[in-house]
Order: C-alpha cells, then structure tokens, then sequence
C-alpha cells in the first residue's frame, strides 16, 4: 500500500467539512484522559465517550484533554460543540493524511503534526497523525492511538519537574511539539550511524545486501523529508504567531523547536547527498571489477588461445609435414610456445593489467 | 501528437482576445443547464444555446450555469455580451492550451483549472480544461465534454447536504475547484502504490518491463508536475484574494485546497526522487548481473583454456614427443590437468568469486 | 562558430554607448517603412535612409516605423536625434548580441527581443534581434533583416481587423511581441512533438542515430531557456510598468503575454526533463542489451569450452590410453559430452538466463 | 559513531530548559580564565570553578572570561546566576551537538559556534562548540576543551596590537569568530589543494585508491558545508544586529566576517561540483578502459579461434579426408591460414581499432 | 597549487584590518601613475613611491591614481593616510584573496574586483585582483601589476573620444569596470567556440583527448561561474547604490554593467549544462561502442567454438569409432559445419546484431 500518500481516493466525494474517519482504526474503543492543573494542584480523570458533553473547563486552571482513538466520530461532534471548533478542523483531526500545519481560527490555534517512529525490522517509518487544539486554558490532543510518546511530560508535570506546572497550556502545547521533534533527530540518528559506515563495507565487499540498504536508506531520508518539511513551516509559523493564545515567555522556546527542525532537515538533506555519494561509489566499484575481471579473461585468453592454435597445427594429420619429423622438433616447439607466453606476459605487464 | 504543449501552431496569427476554438472537438452539441438556488429553493433546467441571450439573472439567488462543449463561439459571444466578459477571457476559455490561472476583472473572478484523469491501460494521464466565472451571485463552468466529475456537488445543492445551499456561488465554486483537487490525489495515489511497488521488483527480476514502467511513472510524474504547479499559484491567489465577490467565511476553505495542492506537489516530487532512485538502483543491479555473468564466463576460459592446450600439446603428431610413451604418462596427464583445475579454482576462491 | 555567444570579442574596446554595427550584416540597404494610423485612416510609405531627418510625426496619429537593417550607423544617429534615443539604447540596437529585456526612459521605453525561427534541416534555432523603441504616439522597431513575422499585424492594421487600430502604439507593441512570443510556442511544440515521441524508439530500436537526437534537442532546449528565460524578465518587467505611455486597457494584454512566456519555460524545463530520462533509459537499455549479449556468449563458451576439452583428451596420442579401446567408449563418450551439456544449460535455466 | 548527528536520542525526554551535559567529556576539571582589560590596563588571572560566585565585573573595563570544559553543569548555573544567562542558553551550552546560531536576549546575546579542525591521518573534520555570551562589557567562552585557537588575539591584547584593546568586548568577540572562520579557510584550502590535484592522478592511473580519496573529499565537503551554512545565517544575523551591545564601530568588521564566510560556502560548492566532475571522468576513464580490454580480448578471439577451427579439421582422423593427401597442402593450409588472420587484422583496423 | 582559494593559510593569525600583502610579488617596484583631467585640459605624470605624501588633489578636476605593484605597505600607508582610507579596504587591497565586493565608506567606495586573463596554453584562467576606491573627484585603482587592460580608457581620455573626459570619476570608474567584464566575455566567447564544437568531435571520433578536454571546460566554467558570481552582486550593489559619488548619469551604465554580468553567468549556466550534456553522450557512446565489440567478439565465438568442438570429436582416436570409416563422412562433416554456422548466423541476423 502507498505509505507516502494514502486513503486519498476513500475521501473522493466527501463533503468538505464534514468529519469522516479516514486511516485505520488503530483502537477500538476511544480513551478520553484529562489533566487539570495549576502551580498547585494537579487533578486527573479518564472521561466515557459519551460523557464529553458533561466536560466543563475550570478558568482558573489549565486542562489537558488527551484522546486516544479518532474513530468516534460522534463523540468528536460532541466536543466541537463545546469547544466552538470549526468543521474543517473537526474533518483534519479524523482524516489522517494532512500535511504538518498551524491553523489561526478565532478561539483556538490548530496543530496538525506527525509523530515518527521506526520499525526496526524493516527499516520503515511510519508515522502517526497528531492534533493539537490549544486555546486559552486548555490543550485538546487527539492522537491515533495511545502511545508512550508524552509519557515524560505528563511525569514533568505530576511531579513538578522543569518549568510546564508553572506555564500555561501554550507551554504544555511546545513541550509536546518538543517530544516528537525529539523523537524525530533520534530515528535520524539511527539511520545516520548506519549510513556513515556503509562507506566501509562498500569499500570492503560491495555486494548486492548494501545496494538494497542504500536504497532502503534513502527512501526512508525521502519520507522523513516529505514529512518534516511541513512540520519546518509549522513551527516557523508558531514561532512567527503574534496572538493573544501565546504567552510571550513560550517564543524563545518556539525558536529552539525551530532550530531543532531545521537541524534535522538539514541533516536529512546531508544524508540524501552521502547516500548519492555512496551510490556512485558502489557503482564505480562495480564497474572497476568488471574491469578486473575482464584483465583476467583477456590475460588467460590471448595467451593460451594462440598457443592452442599451434599445438592444433602440428595434430593435423598433413601427410607431409615436414617439421614432425625434426628429430627437436618437440624441445623447438615448447621453446615457441613459451617465447609467445613470454611475450604476451611483458605485453600485458607494460599496460601496467598486473 | 505533443501532449505536454499542444496546438499552438494553431493559434499562430490569430488576433488577441479573439476567441476561436482551439482543441479537440469532443461533443456535437453545446449543452447548457442552469441551477438557480438559495437556501430555501432550487430550480434545474436546461437551456438551448441559441436562446442563451434570453437569459436572466434572479439577483435574489445564485445561479450556476454549466455549459459543456466549447465550440460554440456564436454562443459564447452572446454570453460575453450579457455578463460583461472581456475577450481575453473568451479566448482563454475556448483555447484549451491554457495554463491554469486566476484573474481578475472589475465584475468577476475567472479561474483557468485543469481537470485530470487517467486512461488506466496506458497509464497516461489526459487533462481537460475548465474555465470558471465567479460573479457576485452567479458562477458559469466551462468543459470540454459533459463529464461526472461535478456529480457529487450537484446532488449535494439538490439534496442540502453540507453547507452549500447555504452559502454563495463562491463557496459553490470551492467545492468544484475541491472536486477536482482531490481527483488529483487519487491520480497520484493510483501512480504511488505501484511506485512504491516497483522496488520489490527490482531487486527480485528487473526484466525490461520495469525499466518500462519506471519510464513512464516518470513521465507521468512530470506531466503531472507541469499540470499542477501552476494550479497551486491559482489556489494561493485565491486565498489570498482581496474581492467583494469572495465571502470571507470560505476563505479557511481556500486555504485547504491550498494544503491540497501544496502535499500533491511534495509528493509528486518525492515520487520523482524515488523513481530517480529507482532506475539507478535499477542499473546498478544490471551492471551487477553483468559482473557475475563475466565471472561465470572467466571462470570457466580460464579453467578449460589451459587445459585445452595441454590436451592439444599431446594431440601434436612429433615424431619425437617422448612424454607419449611413459607409462604413466596418461594417469601423469590427469594429475596435472586436475592439479591446474585445483589451482585455479582456488585463485578465483581467494579471490571471493564464487 | 559559437551560437549561445558571439561577436563579444569584436566588441572588445568600444566606447560605452558608441553604436557600433556587431553581428553579420543580413541586408545589402537598410528598409524603412513606416505606418501611420489612427481610428479613421491608415497611411503607408517607405523612406530612403537619407530621407530620414525628414521625418515628422504627426502628434495626433499613431506612428509605426520598422527599420530593417541594422548596419547603418549614420541613419541610427539622425533618428536618434530626432527622437531623443539615449546613446546606450543607440549602442544595444546595433550589439545583436543583447540579452532580451525592457529599459525606461524619460520620453520612451526601450525593448530588446529575440525572434526565433529554427532551421528544419540540422534542428537549430537561429535567433535574430528584434528592437522596440515605444514613445508616446510612436513605435519605431529595428530587425536585422526583412521578414514576414508581422505580417498578420500588418494586414490587422490596414483591415482594422482587431482592436489594433483602435488603440494606441503601446497595443501595438503588444502586438508584435504577442507575434514573437506566439512563435516561441510554436517551436517548442515543433520539438516537443518530436521529443515525446523518442520514446517509443527508444525502446524498439535504440540505435545511435537516437542517441544524437537526444543530444540535439537537449542542446536547442538549452538555447530556447537561455534565450527565453530574459524574455520572461522582460515581459514581467512590462506588465509591472507604471509608465504614462502604456494605457490601463493593455495592461491585461500583457499579463496575457507573461502567462504565455512562463508557459514556454514551463514546457522546456518538462522537456529537458523528459530528455534526461529518455538518455538515461536508453543508457540502461545500452546496458541491458549488453546482459544478454554477454549471457549469449557465456552459455556458448560454457557449454562448448569444456567439451572441446573433453574431446581433446581423447585426441591425444598416448601410447597408453585405455579408454580408447573400450568397446562402447565413443558412444559413453557421447554419453557423457550429452550429460555435461544438459547440466550446463540446467544450470544456467536455474540462473534465469534464458 | 555518527559525526553529522551525534548525541540526540541521550538527550531524549529531557526537560527544555535543564542543562545536561551532551558530549564527550574532553577535560577533567573545567579551566576558567579571566581577563581584564581597557585601553591602559590589562589584569589576567584564573579562578577555581567553585569561586565562580565570588566574580564581580569591573564596570568600567571589559571582562572576558574564558570556560574550557562544559561538563560542570554547578558552575555553569551559579554563572547563569549572576549573569543572568536565560535556561536555554544554559541548555544550548553544555549540549555541544547544537547548530550554530545568534540570539538575542535582554542583557546579552549568545552565539553557538562551531570550531572545525582537521585530523590529517584520515582526513576527518572535526568540529567543537563554542558558545559566546556578549553582554555590555564582558565577553563569556564556553570551549570544550582547552585549544591553542585564541593564542593569537589574547597576545594582541596583551602587547596591545592591532585595536583590540583600544574596542569593547564586541569588538573582541569579532575578533574570536574571525579567528574561527579563518581556520574554516585555511581547512577548505588543504582539501583544495588535494582536490584540484586529484585531476592528473585520474589521467595518470586512475586506481581504486583514487576513487576513495574522492569519496572521503566528496563527504568532507559534505560535513563543511552543513556545518558552515547555518555559520553565514549566525554571522548574517550579527552583521545586522540592531543591539546597543555592538558598537557601530564593528558594524564594517562584521561585514567581514560575512564576505569570508560566504567565500568559503562558494568554494566548498566549487569543490563539490569539481569533486562530482572527477568522479565522472573516472568512471568514465573505466569504461574507456574496458572497452581496451574488450578489443584486445576480441581481436585474438576473432583471430585465432578460426585459425584452431581449421587446425582441427585437419586433425580429424577421417579415413578419406582427400586434402591431407596433397603435396603442399601444408603450406596451402599455412597460406589460408595467414590470408584469414590477415583479413582479420584489416577488418578490426578499418574499425580504428588499433 | 590551489587555483580556488589562495594562500589562506599565509593569511591565518593577522590582525584584522593590518595591511599584510597576501600573494605572489609580480613586479619589483610599485609604479604610481596620475592622470589629471577635466573638459579641457589633461595632465599625466609618473610619481616614485615614496613621494606619494606629497601628492595634492587638485578640486576642480578629476585625478585618477593608478597604483600597479601592491607590496610597498609603507606607501599604502601613506596613501590611505591622505585620503582617509578605512584599514578594513587596506587589508583587502593587499590581500588578493577577496572575492569581489563593493563597500561603501563615508567618503568613498571600495570595489575589489577579479581581472581574468586565459592562458592559452594549458587553458587555465587566471585571476587578477583589482580595487578601486571612488571619491568625490578622485579614483585610485590597485592593480597587482602593469598590464595593458585599461589602455582603451586611457587613450579616450587622451584623445577626448567617447564621454569619459565630459564626466566624472564615477564614469571613469565605470569605463574601468566595463573593460574589465568585456574581457569577462571573450573569454567565455573563447571556451564556448571551442565547447560548442565538441560535439562533432564526440560523435565522430569520442577519443579519450576529448574527455580531458570536456573536464578542463567544466573546471574551468566552474572557476569562471565562481569569479563572476561575486560579481553580478557587486555590479548590482552598484546600480542600486544612493550615494552623492555616483552622479544619476552614470546610472543607465551601470544597468548596462548588469547585463553584461547576468548574461556571462547564464551564458557559463548554459555551457556547463551543455559540457554535462557532452559528458553524458560520451559515455553512452562509449557503452554502445563495447556492445559493438561485444556483439562481434560474441558473433565470432558462438560459431568457430560449436565448429571446433565438432572438429575436435572426430579427432579423438577412439579405436570404435564409426563415423570415420564412413565414406562421405568428410563431407557430410563439412555439411554439418556449414549448416550449423549458418543456422548461428541467422540466429544473430534476427536479433539484428549486423
């Protein structure tokens, strides 16, 4: 199946704006997970699906409403109508082939991301859809699947570690961001110790195994580009917002994730020419051994093929053939054969074949 | 016939802002059918187009005219003359060599876009062009040839789903140009899953056929490129269009069909790469075919040419040839012959041939 | 001779804005004909070279003067003084080796264009220099030979055909370059249909005749984008201009000019793409056919080497050679040749060779 | 181990903001040296890591203090205390796998560099951070390691060459980034050297040794550039600072520092294109070579395997084979013999084989 | 010795802004040349360099200061002493490594720009660098030595040809800087005759001369695309410069500057594409030539090595062996030669090898 653009013809013919669930239901049953907090307190509670109407923010204090599973479409309509959240936003969050975004709407900022990760068997990145919802107080995530990814945040935050209990929801928002482009330079630089020291091998035994991971290598660096590009803009777009959302001490912050994503980008695109670079070498390689082992053939060739000719002159049967009856003939003809063998040998070495 | 650039030689001399049908004449008759809707009422019918000139607008509601063949210039005038449209864009409209383009007039928005499908036996992509005029309450299509592409947009209008009846023609006009858009994803994802397919191929039996196939996606791909490059400059003038004529709440969805546009081209180009890799991959192996072809041959000349000739030395009629009448002299002669055999074998074992 | 450049070394040493004739005289005398028009009347005369301090324009009129002939300098100086012509456009209407672009000066703007035309016999496009020098009621154009590029232009003129006679000189120049940049087209589309075709020899018959006309079409491709890419400065340049001599109502003509010059560098970048894959295919087809080539004379030599081996053994004249007398040794011999030669071809079927 | 992208998946799941020490540990105990100095006075002295609170700052001299070794994550927060250092650039200091960049903070503004130097056995680059605090009237240094890089401008303010003393600290932190780019040149120059070199040797004797030189230049180049571009953006950005911290005295030595790096960008892409042109003309060197072989091989196939067919026919032993019979059918034989191999030999020299 | 970046390491460790010569010493003693001018009256004379302080500029005419030599640091002293030279344009004016620039001081610009000369002989392109530093009436220019470049403007000062005489410095300096990208321009003239002929060569006799030859042009247009790169920014900084030096006359000729320089650097764009074009036929007519010799080596073997082995069975002395006591064995056995290489020869026929 196409890994680089998919389920695009299931969406032919929907209605703009209208939520239909596009991927593969990953989970069978949706998990609302909330966090409530402020500098002093932390609350957290798991919410039914059908219970979301019953959900109301505190003002006072920031929320975090994580979900698990995108298939629920009527539990998502629910939620939209609380949180005021515009239909297109409601038809990216279920359709799980958008591009990397931001998105300003009125009440909320909208972040579609990606989150990257490898399977290490066959070396294919697969990626997973996130959305993000950030308004004022609040921080809704939809993700695909429950995962471990956000794992270290959710401790930072139960035990007050680093600075996310102290910030407001658009904190929580970047340290999230920052997981999955954290995520995003560790499966680069797996990849990347592999690549450069296929230069090794290549030099060593160029065999066919190496052309395949170089191929696979660098159609993986293709999708981590295709994919990370998009989310380059995005965050060059959050670091750039100029709204109400964004408390002003979170953009150096966005800077950094900015810095950290154009890091991977630029690496990827080091990684894209080195695997270019080792394409051509293996292809040199290959053609240098030809050569080799044409200098081979040829040397045995054109030595013993016009040796073979004279012993086939004197096997002919002629009645009269005079040099058969020289009494040394024999010693002169080895002493011909090698002179020939001779030859050919400083022929051979004054073109420098060995 | 050039598929990339077509017809021009035959516009050559023509007068600017003249119309004269430039194209393939795909349908006998000019079709004309008009829907006139609001939120509460819809209206179809069909029109003649000798009586277009009886045409009058509702100025209470939206009328979307759809005219299907473009070799009526009689008619198009007679239009031209009732909605105020320059020559330009009635030579625009019938040479359909057009890129795609969005321009503005003082009365109306005229968008050149190119509709795209696939002949699945020959895996060449065909383009129709579509002309659009967007007024304050009315929208006229222009196609090639009565097609369904607009099928699922009219049975929305009929039956009220979605917001369309809702809005006006310019949210009419979103959801042709999303119509066609997402078409585009479907081609590419139809080209991708045999893209991504190839690879397999390639490393199991890359015949010629594949060499073929790489060609072709290749082709595609750049038609495809050519195609839509110029629709995301449209897409990205519309939404960021300063008109009367565009409400504002349809401009989030303009900016969708621009994240439509912008992840068909990324991931055109990330074809591109791959089928570029492909085909290197591709000839790689090949010269690696020929590497091991070669060792075969090298192999076998140089383990029975020396053999041969020592055969042939003992071949030779000498009178004298002493070693021919030692005892031992055959079972000798198979010792060495096997001894040479053994050497040689081991050479091109060291030498990690085989 | 070098075609992309040339003459520059002529000019080596010229004083800025000294018009100095460079380029290969076309025309034994210099041509000009001049055309004065207005909505109601059309005036036609030729002017001897002379004659030309003569002239005087008729401030209520549109005047079109085309000089054809380029080389002589002293009707270039008396027309410069009577129309004011900076000494730097004095020297670029002469040097026809300019690149195309659009210069402002106080009292006119200054156009240099390329005409192209191809030689049908050896594939090359041949350029010529077209100056326009556009005033406020004035257009005085410089080629360097007599053509019939303008003819239809001409003949729209003197029929009032179009709007040409309604408007001003700046539709008039319009119009000569919509003529140019038309022609443009047609050459692409003249090569283009060519090009894509190649690929079905390519893969039919890929000989070197096709291998030249790959090299050749790259080479007029590169020549169109070097001479064509300017142009699009140009016309951009033009259809930005914010200059008392162009009238509102041509600007959109103009837009209509830079829509087709993009076109054309569009088309040439998918060209010369295309061409690259169509040298790459053919390459690895080169390749490909050299596989088999070598698989061919691989099974002969693997399958006969070692018998010719065979036989030789038995060829040879030992005294004591036992199986020379066995009874069935000829047919065990057979036998055994038969057995060797049906493992060999097992061997290589397995290998898929064949 | 990686070289590109070192050190990220260690730095995983890490707070933002929370400095850790990412890298190798190059020094046991982190070295501070402070020196003091205006345009009369100059103070030197070193300070034990654990008195770094008892610093206090000369107001009225410049201060610039020297940190080599970044693993003391106690001192670097006790620095950060009195000098204000925001926590991401406490975070960016000590995780030394960092682009290189330029921010702005309120009191200060803090560079990344990287510091390139060359391990000549086997031609690696290596690259240290320095990180660079410039507040009003001190400098602060973060290095690795200790390194003799700095010699020369801290012999300069001792002996008071040149204007460094008689300027601010920003002036001398000009002066440590000049001292840094200019070994980025004098690196690129000992490749260039090697490379422009490398043409003859590929005329000469293109071996295998030849073709990993190009390689391991090709990925130098590689790791450059991806390690100086993001340095142009740092120093572009410093040479249009709008800062009270930079004196407008500086402003042209910043511009400096721009063309240098700029220069070293454009001739690493020099190289690069040069590197990718040698490894053409290399592998096409091998196929020239290989067609030599080829020919060599077939002219004694296509010479002498006819020869030996004619050979064994007369060495069959039919009982009635008439030619062998005749008197001179030995030098009748030897005649056709030398007629064949001389037709030969014209037909491969009419070929300009040889 | 690197051609690409020079010398840089010599340069390692200076202070900036000290004036240290950096290059080869051309000529043993500095020549100081002056030219007084205005409308009416000319003035030359010589000046030793040490009497450079006792030179006064007269105010009411233009003095062009030609200094050839640029190792005499005491007389740059001097120099800039009297005419408040900035040491950053010292260093750069001794230090012939820069890359062409323009910088604006408060009293005068600063252009470094590169002379380029080709040796014939080995086709190399030799770079000089040249500064000029324009004041309000005066112009100094630096040349590394005397050479014959500016003899042209000389002479029309002389002779009060051309404007030179009637304007200021600022058009002095402009008439130096056309001279300069004139011979820009027949040098590339001069590759590009030569590259544009390859091509015959190519197709006709591809020799391994031809491939040093199409490396030397690419290196040499990518020496050539490096030098004028800096260039076309320095030539545009100028025409776009706002400063009192540059009187608005002399603007149109800076355009005119412009042009020269874009059109050299797509002009060098289009021969690079075209020596690339060049490199790519001749190593695929290098492929199809080894088919050639494949095919006949491949032709030769498959027929002689069956006839041989035939051969070779009926000469075994096998005592039972029928065939040969056959009467018209010998010629059936000439009959089955026959048959089987003429079948062989069909067989080749319709694959269509010859």
């Amino acid at each position: 199946m196409a890994r680089f653009l998919k389920n695009k013809s299931v969406a032919l013919g929907n209605i703009p704006g209208d939520p239909v669930f596009i991927g593969d239901k990953k989970m069978e049953k949706t998990e609302i997970h909330i966090i409530e907090y402020d500098k002093n307190e932390i609350k957290e509670y798991d919410l039914e699906a059908k219970d979301i109407t019953t959900l109301t923010l505190n003002k006072n204090k920031n929320t975090w409403i994580n979900i698990n599973g995108l298939h629920d479409i009527e539990m998502l309509r629910s939620l939209a109508d609380v949180f005021h959240i515009h239909m297109l936003t409601q038809e990216d969050i279920v359709n799980t082939g958008q591009r990397s975004k931001i998105e300003e709407y009125d009440n909320y900022l909208y972040f579609v991301m990606k989150m990257l990760q490898i399977d290490k068997n066959n070396l294919l990145v697969q990626s997973e859809q996130l959305s993000l919802i950030l308004g004022e107080n609040f921080l809704i995530t939809f993700q695909e699947r429950t995962g471990d990814v956000f794992t270290s945040v959710r401790n930072r935050l139960r035990k007050q570690k680093g600075r996310v209990r102290k910030m407001d929801t658009d904190y929580l928002a970047y340290s999230l961001l920052d997981c999955i482009i954290d995520r995003y330079m560790v499966i680069i630089e797996h990849f990347g110790e592999d690549i450069e020291n296929i230069e090794n091998a290549i030099q060593d035994n160029p065999d066919k195994s190496i052309l395949n991971k170089i191929y696979d290598y660098k159609r993986e660096m293709n999708y981590l580009r295709k994919t990370i590009r998009p989310v380059k803009e995005c965050v060059s777009g959050f670091s750039r917002l100029d709204s109400d959302i964004i408390n002003e001490k979170t953009l150096p912050f966005t800077k950094d994730l900015l810095d950290s994503v154009t890091q991977s980008l630029e690496i990827i695109d080091a990684y894209r020419d080195m695997l270019s670079d080792h394409l051509n070498i293996y292809s040199t390689n290959i053609n240098n051994r030809l050569n080799e082992i044409m200098k081979i053939l040829t040397i045995f060739s054109a030595i013993f093929i016009p040796l073979t000719f004279i012993a086939g002159i004197y096997g002919t049967n002629f009645d009269f053939l005079p040099e058969l009856h020289f009494k040394y003939a024999y010693p002169i003809f080895w002493a011909i054969l090698l002179l020939i063998a001779g030859l050919m040998l400083r022929f051979f070495k004054r073109k420098n074949w060995f």
